[in-house]
Order: C-alpha cells, then sequence, then structure tokens
C-alpha cells in the first residue's frame, strides 16, 4: 500500500536518497498523512527506519531488574505482575514487530497507527484499559545550531508503561533510569501513572536547553543586524523564526494534553501523580511563554534590519552626496578655463586667463566654494557617523 | 429566473467564453448567490456544467454490486433495504435530474438548493431523517502548481448515502472504491455512516499533497527571494499568500462541521463511527496547523523579500559611490591642468605645466587620492559582499 | 432641539450645502449621536430628508392588494386583521408622519428613535408586542465603482411587518414584490415572520453584488501595484481597505443580529422561519468571509506595493549606475589628455601626446575599460529585466 | 504622606512649574499609584487642584430646586428625604472637604479614595447601600485639535445621586440640568438611577463631537501622507495613532462597567432604567466601534506614508537619472575633442579635428546620443509623473 | 546533582565570571530549568547567591516586635502563637538553611523548588494548610534606565506569613515594616491575609514607578526618531520593546494569580481582605494596560522611525539632485568650447570660440539653463525642508 511521510521542506528533487540532509532538517517536517482513501490502521514504515529494540525496566519499590527482549511476546507475563513495568521499545522500524507489539498490549489499530505513523500532533485519548498520549521529544544538536525531533509515545496501563520511540539515538530519560536503578527519591514507591510523569516531566523540560540556545542566537543577531546587515543575517533571522515556529507547534498540543490529564479525571491517573502533573503543566507553560517571547522578539528583529539596511543606505548616499556636490562645481569652474574662446579675437572672450593673479583667483574661488559645501554639510552633523552607538555623538 | 455564481477573480471582460481559464482559476471562486430576494429553493445550474452521471454500489458483508443508473428514480428501491446503497453523483448540469434525485430522495428546497448552487461554505445540518454535510474537495494539478477545487455534498440516511460531486473528472474516492470492491478491512461489515466516514477522511487527507506541494514552492521562494529578489518572484509570493488563504477558507468550515458531528450525537452515526471521525478531526486540526504555518511562513517571506530589495539596492549604491567618488576628484585634477590660463603673463599662471616633473607629479597625486578613497572603503568593508552567505566573510 | 447626524468624512468645510458629494460618501459617514445631554426619544431629521411614501401591501393566500396610504393613520384597520400587512415606509422626511406612525404601532420613543435618527448600529430587539430589527442595505452604483448605503427597520407583529427605508430611491425588494404579486413560492401562505425572512434574505444577498465588484477591482490591482506603481493606485489601494471597512461594519452586527433571531425564541418567529433565517445566517458568514478575505488580500496588496517601489527603484538606479560607472572613467581618461602640460619643457611631460599611436591607443584603453565594466554588470545579470514577468529570464 | 500623580508624558525635566502645558496634555496621564506599600486609602491632592464647589439640585415630580452648600455636611437632611438629591461637586482640591462629604455619604475609604486620586480606570462598585461608578468624560478642546478628559465619579444611593467632577470648568451635563430646571421629558418621574443613567448618557454622547473632529483630522492626512509626506505628516500621524489610543483606553472599561450594570440586577437600579442602559450600551459600543475603525485607518496611514515616500524618491531619483545619463555620455564625447593629442604627429592622431563637417558631425552624434536615450526614457513612462492622480494618465 | 539557572541573554562565552553584567541584565533572565529526568523537589542555588538573613516582626494590635533569628528553628514557637508573626527571609544562598525552613514549615518538596529555584511564573497555589503565592517584584534602577527584577515567595499560615526574598539589597516593603511599627492604619488589627495583601499590593504599585520611566524614554523617542534617526536611536527602541516584553511577562501571570485569589474562597482569606484584593487586581489591570499601551506605542515608534529614514534619504537626495543635475549640464557647455576642432580649417569648426561676444553668449546660456532648472526645483518645493514641523511652511 502506498504510503510516505510528508516532510515539510523536503529538498525539491523529490528521490534524493541523502539522508543525512534530510536528518538536519527533520525538526520542520510535517504531520504524517495516508493516501487519501486508503484504509485506517494501515501501517506505514520507512525503509531506513531502525529496527525497534525493547527494553523493559521491572520494578518495585524494594527491587528493579532490566532486560533487554527478543520478541514483544514476552512482555505478556509482566502485564499483569502488580510490580511496575516499562517497556521501552527504541525505533520502529519492523512492521512485523510493531504488528505483534500491538497485540500483546491489546492496541486498537488506529492507535498503532498513531504510534508508528510519525509524526502525529501530540495528544491525549483516554482508552478503556489505557490510555494512551503522543508526545514530542527535542534534543539540541551536539556541535551546531537546531535540534533533533522525534515522537515518543505512552500507552499507560494498570501495571505497565509502554513508550514508543521514533528513533534510539538519543533521549533524555537517562536520568529517569537511574533514579529507578538507584532508587532515589520516590520513583520506586509509586505506580506506572509517576513514571509517565517523570518521562513526560523530562520531555517539558527537554525544551529548555533548545531554548537556551536560541536566546543565545537572537542575542547575537541583535547586535548583527545593527551593526553589518547582510544577507546571511537576514537568512538567519528567517531560519530562527521558522524553527521557533515548529518549537511552538511541539509544544502548544503537548499542554493541552496535560491540561486535559488533569481536567479529566481518569482512574488511571492518581491524585498525587495529579498534583505533579500540575507542575509539569506550568513547565509547559513557561516553555510555551518563552517561544511566544523570542518569536516576537525575532519579528522585531526583522523591522530592526529593515530600518538598519536603510540607515546603512543613508551613510553611503551620504558619501556619494558629499563628494560629488563637492567637485561637481569645482569641476565645472575649471571646466569654463579649459575653453577655447580665442582671447584675441575680442577683449570679453576670457580676459581672465591673461590676467596676473587669474590663476591663483581662480584656486579661491573654487576653495571658497568648497569650504561653504564642507560647511553646510558640517551644520547639518553628516560628518558624525549615524551607526555610533554613543548616543551623546550623533546630538545635533 | 435569473441566477449566476459567482467568481472571486473573474476576468474583467465579462462575456468571456475560454473555460481553461476559468478553470485554472476556479479554487479562487467565491461562494454562490443569488439574485437578491430571490425564491429560497431555485436551482441555478450553469450551462457548461457536466450532466450528471449516477452510479450506484450496493454491499453488505458478503457481496457488492456496481450499477450506473440511467434515471434518478431507479435508486428508489436499494434506499430501504438493509443493504448499503451508495449512490454517487458526478455532476450537477441537468436541473430535470437533480429535481428528480430530490424528490426521490425527499430532500427540503433548502437542501436540494445547498448541493447544486455551488460554492456552499461546507457545513453539517442534522434533519429529522438524514444528515447533510457539504464539503469541499480539493485535487493538486497533474503538470503545474495549484489545486481543483469542487464541492462534495453528502446525504446520509438510514441505509443509503448520497454523494454529489460538482465535478465528475476527478475525485479522491477510488480507495474507497477498492476497498468495498475488494473487501478490504471492516468497511463492509458497518453501515453508511462508516462509508461517510470514509469518503470524508479521503477528502480530508486529500489536502496534504496539496499543502506538500506549497511547502516545496515556499521552500523555493525562500532562497529566491534572498539571492534575486524580482517582479516574478513578488508575483509568486503573493500567489502562494493567495492560494493559501483559499485553502484555509476551505478547511476550516470543515473542521468546524467534524466537531459538529462528533459533539451533537445524531441517531444516524453509530458510537463507533464517533470513533474514527475523532481521528478525521484529528486530521482535520493538522491540515489547519500546516496551512496557518504556510501562511505565517509566506507573510515573513514578503518581509525577507522587502529587505533583500533595500540590501539589492546597497549593492547597487556601493559600486556606483566607489566608482564616483574615485572619479570625481581625479576628473576634477585633470580638468585644472586643462586650463588655458596663460602662463606667459604672470609666474603664477600654472607654472606646473611647465615643470620637468609636472606630469609625473600629477599622476602621483592622482594615485594618492585613489588610493586613500580606495583604502577608505575597503576600511569600511565595501569590498566584502553583503549578499554573501558565509557569515564569516561578512564580519567587519 | 439642536441635533446633528455625523458623517464619517464630511467635507472640510462645515456648511457646504452640495448634497450629491455627501450623497457619493454616505456609505462611510458614522453612527448618528444626539448633542451629549439630549432628551432620549428625540427625533432628527436632515432638511434635505425625502418625505415619506407609504405603501401597504395585503396580501393573503388567495389574493394581495396593494395602495399607497396618504396618512399613517390609515394603517389602523390591517393591523388587527388576520391577513398579513406590509407597511413599506419609503423615506423618513418629515416629523410629523414619523410621530403619527409611532403612534399607530405604538412604538417606544426609543424604539422611534433608532428607526429615524440614522445610522444605527444593526441589532435586533424584542419587545413584548413586537420584535424591532435594524439593517443596513447597500446596493451597487451604476456607472461607478462603490456602494450606497442605508438603513431598513423592521417591526414585526402579530399580524404585520412595517419597514422604514431611509432613501426611497432605490432598494432590494423588487423580486420579492414579485414573489407576492403572482403568488410565486410560498410566500403567500406563510405570515409576516416569513416576510420579514425574505427581504432580510434580499438584504443579505445584496451584499454578494457589490463584493464581486471589490473581488474585481482587488484583481486590477494586483496587476498595477506590481507593473505601475504610483501614486493613484496607492489611493486606490487605500480607499478599497476603506471601503471595505466600512463594509465589514455594516455586515458584522448583522450576522450577529441573526444569530440572536436564531437562538433566542421569540413567539413572533414560527419554528420554519427559523430554519430558513439558519440560511439567511450561512450567508451573513459567507459574506463577512467573502469581506475578511478581500480585507487581507487589500492589506497584502500594501506590502507588494512597498516592495515594488523598491524593484522600481532599484531599476533605476541601474541604469544610472551602469551609464554613470561606465562613463565616468572614459571622462576622466579624456580629461588627462586634455591637460596643458608642455611637451617641450620636458621628455616627461605627456610624451603620449605626440606619439604615432597615440590617439587610437587612447581609444583602445578607453574601449577595454568600457568593455570590462559591462561585462561586469552583464555577469552581475543588471541587463536582464527584474520587472519581466517570465521567471526563467531572471535566473542568475 | 508621599504620593504623586503619574503623568502619562510628563515633561522631561521634573519639576516643571508649568501648568498649561501639563493641561494640555492631560488626556494622556496615566492611572493614579500610590508609593509602593502605602497604606489603602490614603488621599492625595494636587497642589493646583481646584477646591470643590458642592452644587445640590434637589427635585421632585412638581418641583425643583437648586442650591450651592457651602459644607459637605448641609447634604446630610436631603440624603433620606424622598425627592431625589443630586450633590454635584466639582472640583476635588480640598482634602478636608472631601473627607467630610466621605463621612457624610458613609464612603468606604476605598472609594474615597478612587474618588479622589484620580485617574482611576473606569468600573462599578456595587456596595450594599450605593453604586459607584467611575467614569472618563471627554470635551472636545475649542480652538485647535484633540481633547480635555476629566474623571466623573458617580455614587448612588437611594434618594440621591452624588458626582464628583475632577475639573469645575466644564461638563456637558448643561442639557440635563436644563431638563430638569424646564421638566422636559420625564426626568422628573424618575429616581435617581434614571438621573444617572441620563448624566452616563450625555458622557458616551460626548465622544461623538471628539471622534467627528478624529474623523476629519484623518481625512485631511489621507491627502497629505499621499502628496506631501514631511516630517511634520509623519509626527501628525503618530499623535492621533497616541490620542485614539488614549480614547480608546477611556472607552473600553466604560463599556464593560455599563454591561456590568445591565446583566447584574441591583436594587439600585429599576427595570425600566435598565432598558435605557441597554441604549447607553449601543452607544458605548458604537464609539467603540469608530475608535477601533479610526486606529485601523491611521495604522494604514502609515503603511501610506512609507510608500508615499518611496515613490517621492523615485521621483527624485528618476530627474537625476535622466539627467545624468543623458549629459554624462555627451560630456565624455566633448572630453575627446578637447584632448591635444598632436594631430602633426600622425595621422591618426585625431584627424577629426581638422576635417571640414569636423564639428557639425559631432554635434549630430551628440544630439542622436541624446535623442536615443530620452526616446529610451519616454518609453519606459519616465515622463508622465507617477505623482498624477489620473489613473489613465499613468498607464503605459 | 547538575542543575544550572537558565538565564534569558546570558553573555556568550559560558563561564563568564562577572557578576555586574549578568546582574544588569537580569530582569530578562528566564525561567529556571531542571536538566531533564532530574527528580523533583531538587534544590538549586548558585554559588554566588547571598545567604539569608531571617526577620522576624511578631505583633498584635498593641505591640509589635522585631528580631533577627539566627536558625530557621527559632521560627518554630512563633507559627502557631495567635500573634501575626511575618518571617522574612532576604537571599536564598544557603540549601541547608532552606531545607531546614521547609521542614519548620512543612512545606511540600516541590513548593520548596518553587520557592528556591528562581525565576519561577508567579502563580498562586492552594495547599491544605498554607497558600503560596510566588510573585516578581520590580524596582527602578537609581541612576540608569531599566529595573531590577528578583521573586519573592509568599507562604501564608492561620497564624504566619512567610515571604521569601531573591536578593536582600531591596525591597518595597519598607512602607509596610513601617506601618506597622508605627501602628499606622487598621494593619494591626488584622491577621496575615491583611499582611499579604498589603505586601502583594506593595508589589504591584512597585510597577508604576518603573513604568513611569519607560513612559519618559518613550517621549524622548518619539522626538529622536523624528529628528535624528540613527543607529543608537535604534538600538534604544528596540531595547524599550524588549524591556517592555519582560515586563508584561511579569505582570501578566501575576494579575491571573490575584484573579484566582479572589475568585476562589479559601479559609485562609477573610472576606474582607478580598475586597482589599479587588482593589489590588484593579491595580494589576491598570498596570497591564499600560504596559500594553506603551508596547503600541514602542511598536509604532519602529514604523516611525522607517519613515524617518526614508525621509533622510529624500533630503540626501534631493541635495544631491539639485547640485548634479544643474552642474552636469553647465559642464556640458564648457565642455564644448574645450573641443580643439581646428577654425581654421573650416568655416564650421567652431566659429563661435572667434565671436565678438562669444564667452558672453556662452555664460548668458549657461545662466539661463542654471536658472531655469532652479525655477523648476523651486517649483517642486524642494527647497522648503521636509523635516520643518511647521505645517504651514511644508504646504505646496
Amino acid at each position: 500500500m502506498a504510503r510516505k511521510p510528508f516532510h515539510f521542506f523536503r529538498s525539491a528533487a523529490p528521490p534524493d536518497p541523502t539522508p543525512p540532509a534530510e536528518e538536519e532538517d527533520n525538526y520542520l517536517e510535517d504531520y504524517f498523512f495516508d493516501e487519501p482513501g486508503a484504509m485506517p490502521g494501515t501501517l506505514s514504515i520507512e525503509a531506513d527506519a531502525p529496527p525497534p529494540t525493547i527494553i523493559l525496566i521491572d520494578y518495585q519499590p524494594d527491587q528493579a531488574t532490566r532486560r533487554i527482549l527478543e520478541t514483544p511476546e514476552e512482555c505478556g507475563p509482566y502485564l499483569s505482575s502488580p510490580s511496575v513495568s516499562w517497556i521501552d521499545v527504541q525505533g520502529i522500524g519492523d512492521e512485523d514487530v510493531m504488528r505483534r507489539l500491538g497485540q500483546v498490549f491489546h492496541l486498537h489499530p488506529i492507535v498503532l497507527e498513531d504510534i508508528v505513523n510519525v509524526p502525529q500532533r501530540p495528544k491525549v485519548e483516554d482508552h478503556d484499559d489505557y490510555m494512551v498520549l503522543i508526545t514530542r521529544m527535542v534534543t539540541p544538536k551536539e556541535n551546531e545550531h537546531g535540534f533533533y525531533t522525534e515522537q515518543v509515545s505512552f500507552v499507560l496501563g494498570q501495571h505497565f508503561l509502554l513508550t514508543v520511540q521514533e528513533e534510539p539515538e538519543r533521549d533524555c530519560f537517562d536520568m529517569v533510569r537511574q533514579r529507578i536503578r538507584t532508587s532515589r527519591g520516590i520513583i520506586r514507591r509509586y505506580g506506572p501513572d509517576y513514571l509517565a510523569y517523570a518521562l513526560l516531566d523530562a520531555i517539558i523540560d527537554g525544551f529548555y536547553p533548545v531554548l537556551e540556545d536560541y536566546g543565545e542566537r537572537i542575542e547575537e543577531l541583535e547586535d548583527a543586524v545593527v551593526t553589518r546587515p547582510s544577507r546571511a543575517i537576514l537568512e538567519e533571522v528567517h531560519q530562527v523564526r521558522r524553527e521557533l515556529l515548529a518549537l511552538r507547534r511541539a509544544i502548544w498540543p503537548q499542554r493541552d494534553a496535560i491540561n486535559a490529564m488533569i481536567r479529566d479525571p481518569s482512574p488511571l491517573l492518581s491524585e498525587e501523580v495529579r498534583i505533579y502533573l500540575r507542575d509539569c503543566y506550568d513547565h509547559a507553560i513557561q516553555v510555551l511563554d518563552m517561544v511566544e517571547t523570542y518569536r516576537e522578539l525575532a519579528a522585531s528583529l526583522m523591522d530592526v534590519y529593515l530600518s538598519s539596511v536603510g540607515n546603512k543606505m543613508n551613510e553611503i548616499m551620504k558619501i556619494l552626496t558629499i563628494i560629488s556636490t563637492i567637485f561637481i562645481p569645482l569641476t565645472f569652474i575649471v571646466g569654463i578655463y579649459g575653453m577655447n574662446f580665442d582671447p584675441d579675437t575680442s577683449p570679453w572672450n576670457m580676459p581672465e586667463l591673461e590676467w596676473y593673479w587669474g590663476y591663483p583667483a581662480c584656486w579661491a574661488v573654487m576653495l571658497t566654494v568648497a569650504g561653504s559645501l564642507f560647511f553646510f554639510f558640517w551644520r547639518k552633523g553628516w560628518f558624525k557617523s549615524t551607526t555610533s552607538l554613543d548616543p551623546l555623538e550623533t546630538e545635533r
């Protein structure tokens, strides 16, 4: 069945098989879509998607074990045991495994589709036996600007939590794993709902380092747009705006989802965890708040850029005008005395050329003209740089 | 009775009979309107509208038949039979047929008017015996940018689904027809409400390929506005904004209509189908989300364009200023020594002309002036291209 | 008691008695206002307002009569008769007649004030015995752009409908009158509420032809702003924005009023008419939708205009720069050999002047310089017109 | 206790004691604020505030008396008498009087603070025995643009209405006073709630003449920004925007307050007065509607201004370019024949100088060049003025 | 455990240990965030945070004492005594002290985290035994523009109020302390809820002086952008916009928090205090109102700036055009008579050179040309300064 993921800004040449480039831009990819009319529940997996690794972490207050499972069916016994079982599936690149996983967990075909056909819009859905939460995780790139993004799906049951990550390479759950292993804090004493909160909180907190990077980039750009407006800076500003738009699209529905979890009581979420979720909701609002602030700053940067270009043009025009208007009259004067009217045929024909002080007088006139114009421009304040940052210097 | 469809941007010459041009622009056509004061229920059919073809697909879990009906009255027996009957009317170009169709299905005159007098704003209306759903279907053009748009009206009854398509040429229902024929999935086991969902889902999913094309166009324009801002690019950006506005007007009311179907319980929609509709609603929100994102990007492109034009002008001005300010003083100097003051009448009259090193000294002065100005511009960084994309190169 | 209507853009000279000019601008006039502190219920009639004509159309399913009444009191007998009586008052220019009309219909003083002191904001008010509806009717001008606007007030009672039109010259009710006369459709079988619906529907539908005209004007302007940005085009764009703003102010409160009629049940409106009003409400939303779309397009036109002016300036600058930078160096060169250094006093003084190939060599140098600069500009793509519409031509 | 009123745009030099200037700008003054941490209920009166005059108007259906009271205590007997007592305090410049007034009317300290520490944001507060309404009254300036603004506080009790005006000089209540004196209309037959309505209505209606003035200014500016964009016009547009912002801040909360009075039933407001208040609410919405319209027009004017400046620059550049590009090549040509190559040393050295038709041929070449360029510019349409208002003239 | 505060615009070099610079920018610092996945309840204290000083003020109607406590545990006895105990903790720089404080007051770990890990978004949270209020206090800088900001956390119990200030140096509570000490007003007669109100009111009122400063800066900038648009002014405008954005982020959630306190009844807040809180809420709305007004003005300033730059450029271009277009034709004329056509070889070769009135005639031609151009520019009004503020002067 023909399906394809929809990339927001995929390269213009359609069959471009360079995955690194695609990798780099994938935080701008847009939502997955089916071929119109396709059957609901169809799974669509990209050829190069990494195959899934299934990691089980099973814990109760006094012990915790970690196993890598070979087949989804091995999860079965853990699902109904009273201990908390966290099944973490990293990678979605095997349709057969994903289907069997759906059967083990009794997932509705549409739910399985939401998990596998990435990216989906973040949301929460309350089914009878389990709650499904689609989230979007961002992680900053190491050596350059920008961020990676991937979908993390949660299926929360009575005694288990299933998480499915789109990419196996990186996540921001290491600290939670450590807390389980070392039994730090209260995590082992609570059920899978607390675990889901802890992971969700880690995802929301993961937006902060990414945003911090944008704060720095905007600060640098604020200098740059005023001092050296150029095509590269212009593209950078536009790029920042585009990426912040993508971030906003990632966090906005997540905030709504968390709010729905707090507001609509579900038997799967205990009262205590709901208190913690309020904290998580506060963080989501803070993130959104920062994104909006940065977006306003970036939009205002474009205004500043435009004004800077105008200033720069004024500077250039001033130089041209000063030089031109001083020398053009002088050139006219020297042109006069380059005329070949014959002084011999008439006393009116350029007698100046034969005066004793003719040449010095000509210079005197020219210096007077140049000086007057110079004084005129000085009075208009054109010799004070308008690009100086010292406000006193630009006072008239 | 005088009526006419209202085209958003019809060509200025009113009786222009060139259908291809009209065809090309019809996704911008605006809502149909009656002559003020006309009777409600009047049907208005364009002369060149294609005549309707009536295709019946009747199915139940174990069998499915397909017939092309000659007259609307042939539908009659199927309407009350327990099997699901899908009557697909392709084209609306025959008032008589449409009226008889209305009688067969017992449609209210205002409902028939909404179906025939296209385009109408998408909406859902719950009548006693049937539910009416007006939708807008978009299909991408094959070899050029843009999209076709047409109205598809649904009338959902107890045992039947009537769909009326404005244009017979193309639709995005082929996959659904195939699913019925091959009995893929669960479609044959459900009633006409599931069929309506499946078709509606196909319509919503049909927006994605169109949007994908806009994503690519915007990406191309992002390059173009910075590197070569021109009148053609400007018109292209404006065109994209205009078309996205049209898309938004098509999807926005459809989202509201689906939401109304989920929210307001109707006996014609089963609980299970309502769950599927939630998925369809998610897709509608995703589409709207993408349209809004593209609209923001396109609006921001206009800012970038304006800034680019300013940059370009700066480049031009720099060249003019460099050349002018270097050569104008030099021209003045050579003008001086073109003056005809008579050296013979006075020792003060241009004695330089007769000096031994006069001419080389003149050159030395000129080269010094040119070099100083050259150095001045180099210090100001004017020889580094501001249109370079390498940020390092534009550092001062 | 001193009162005066408030015109939005009245001419600067206050006592300007030219009614045609005022007529032309009256769709921009703003709401009527009393002198602060004036008594509620005071009527204020302009001196040149046309005197009212009272036309009665009385009908029941099997007959319809039309009479022109001399005095308001003649209405009396019709008001309580079971037949439907439509009293259409055209013109409000006689305070005495209006007051007597108010007495005949038992109107509250504030209601009469709303009817007479035009313009008022459209609204609906439910009194005990009657319902008052203030609407705004627009009609396109015949031979020029723009539209006329006037207030139409409805008073709907048990057996009658009173309509008061501000201007007698034109309205869009002719089709409704014809339907009553010829008994087309169902109008004669329904009560005055259906008549009110039919007239209201005619008013809403009357916005479409006006909007159609704006669609065409915007389309023409889209071409014009790119190809020939000028002061006239700029004013035209601003004018269109201003008029669309006026249209929006007219339709927005009307949509609210119709919504209130649908939502709040009144015994004066039958259930069936409420179904028809839903259709009318759909049209009002469509009109608003179109107005908003046109407003966005017009606002975006201003951006395009600004960018076009920048492009135009670039074109002009390019021509200046090409000509200047090619000829200025050449002029410098010819200036050199116009210098009068005396070749006789020194072998260093301009020996070129006496070379055998001096003059041809000079030309060779000049042609080389000009050719190089020409090549430089050709490489920068300056000879390709940036105002060409063919995108291929503007590729670098 | 240190307190000070906070002026929006007070002059930069802090201890500037020039009250007239302050007076002129006071419609932009911002809300009053206490020193942080100061005790609630502290009164802060400016040194130059005018001392209060207390005017009592006591009326019942058949009689009305007017007295100027010396002390607040004289109000006492009137407060509980069944006749309607309107105590109008003009000016708030005496802390002692204001405190005693508060005691006579049993006002809560915070209420008294709201009345005295002007300006406050308009609002309505329902206390047990009385209702407090803070409003803002605007009055147009006589001989110049702009408006005065002052706070008017209402305290409505069972049998009395207390109004406190910030400034005694002007108000818009004269017509109401006259209606009481002459017993015009129904005012004497109603209670203090109707009086409060009448005064509030006068305040709202008082916004119309001010807005009318802005309508005229905007109309004038619409011409000016296109025909002669200048610094003075730019400041005027900005000033209008700033003042409309101030107007909006004044009317917006007042609309909310009136709405609250209509919505929340209070025993102090009779049903009948509430009907009148609905009319008053309509007017407040109309005023807000006009303010928003003017704000949109003024914002759009700034766009027009920017475009006009660009047009103007294009005009200037065209003149420069036409003159420069025509004469620069000619100057080059005449420069050629000013060169001093010696025709005697070589037949190749400028033989043209000695041709018989040399000089006329030179002129012929120059005229050809000039004519070609002239034709080129004429073809580009540069000689048609782009600032002409006749659209036909600017057609290419 | 690795944690770090997140500064909005921290300097680009990460380990920059210069606290004064950081101090200066700290009102733009963004919300605190944990390392993703970190345990909730972890405290993170900056190395250079000032150690806490604990000041106890214990009062009842007839007496008040003030003590500086050495350890948090000393608070214990006061908490349950009926007198009001205000424990003011200034500085949060000691994790051990803060933890012990949390134990003494029985604070939930997440509450303690909100208090210590600054900055947090302002909010109110109702726990069983106490109410937590996170606020943001701003104080104007003494000798420069801008403001300091710090978090103040309130914990309100039955008999105590705990406030924790981020910075010990400055606050705006001195007046409240004085009122307690001198028993001014009613503060000693009320409980800790009134104290909390008084402090919160002081914090809200503390925004006014800061805003007053922005009002003055915007007023100064309004002049500056028109008369001397420069890079420094541009940066100043952008800076003001950025800081107002920060102010808005500080006051917006505080308004919501106060509203929640008024709306949701808590046993810890008495009815009377809730009336006072309504006043405080009014002030918060006023502050927000002013911030929004200033933001609109500052945004509009950017438009004005852009227009001013355009005006300035027009001025420069006019000077260049006047000088160039007058002198370029003259230079051409004098160039003509500098040509060396030999008058001897032909009567057509420049006979003018030997005319008797040749030279004076040449001057006459040149003066005529210059005069005509001068008159042309004078007619276009170019000699009137467009930067003049007198509108009459710029009339054509």
